[in-house]
């Protein structure tokens, strides 16, 4: 017999399975640690949550994670406004933060897959033409995900964006650098060896 | 230079970081999914875990998950009231259910573990006598987990249990149904022949 949890836990558990890598094992499992854990913990987190959801917006020129109109890096005097960024996601910002890039950023929220139905319209290229227009680049950087939707944008943004006097580059692939030769994968390689250098 | 979340973010993957098998990685792949998710489903999240915190309570007999003052198996008509199945967590009384067991359970909200602090007065252990003096069973189960704290528990148990004539159990230790002889590990098989039985 299946055991019935209660339905106040069934519903949370229903609400944590919706979360990405999250499964119904995992749910059950942060269910009855949210149950078991001091009241004040359970509750702070759903106060977070609340909280997160409802003081960040996305930054009105870049689109990345604000609590207020414009984000830090949009904000700031130390960045070099010239130079702009293109990525999919908030999250791409900190990766690419990690490298010492200095200059602004543009997120697309998404990348362009019409089996997801997910076309131009969906993604911030018309704020992006409007930056452009406005903003006065010196370049623009591409650095979109390696992969099927990264490469399809990529091709549709560089159509877009040739009508601008503009220098339009991308990130490099190549070989990550710490790795190991032998585990890197044929594509990988195959983008190495054309992208390789005069040394 | 590492990218400064926003605080209201930043306080989100605090809070997350601390729930079982989220690290500070995942913690922030969540957050940044609640802030691109649609409002109603971060805040829906936030009232469950409210909710369900506000809502359930132990069960003032067996310890499970309540969301009134008994759980549903110690209010049932149809379960067995004289076989009392001692387990560590609710969570356990999930998994046996699924056996089909029809008897009534005792969670004990953890194992003895005197590292980490937890002494027989953490436990549910006072109530758990309490029980036996008033509800009058025929046989003890001990379903505790096959470790060390486990297994201290049940001596501790056992030692408390003699003084009453009460038929005391605990569940066989073997090779697991489904699996595959040749990973089980030394002290599984051991334990499988130790428990041998007449075929």
């Amino acid at each position: 017999m299946r055991y019935r949890l209660p339905a106040p836990v069934r519903s949370l558990v229903n609400e944590l399975t919706k979360l990405p890598s999250i499964g119904p094992r995992s749910a059950e499992r942060l269910a009855y640690y949210l149950m078991k854990s001091p009241k004040e913990e359970a509750l702070n987190l759903a106060a977070t949550i609340r909280e997160a959801k409802e003081k960040i917006s996305s930054c009105v020129l870049c689109g990345g994670l604000a609590d207020s109109e414009k984000c830090y890096i949009c904000s700031s005097d130390s960045r070099d406004k010239k130079t702009l960024c293109i990525v999919e996601n908030p999250q791409d910002i900190a990766a690419i933060e990690e490298s010492g890039y200095m200059g602004i950023y543009h997120v697309l929220m998404g990348s362009l897959s019409p089996l997801d139905g997910v076309t131009p319209d969906d993604l911030r290229i018309s704020e992006l033409v409007e930056r452009i227009k406005t903003e006065q680049f010196d370049e623009i950087i591409l650095a979109l995900d390696p992969n099927v939707e990264g490469e399809a944008t990529a091709i549709y943004l560089k159509d877009i964006l040739k009508s601008f006097n503009l220098k339009i580059t991308q990130l490099a692939y190549g070989i990550p650098m710490g790795g190991n030769l032998e585990y890197a994968d044929g594509m990988t390689l195959s983008k190495a060896l054309e992208g390789r250098r005069v040394y």
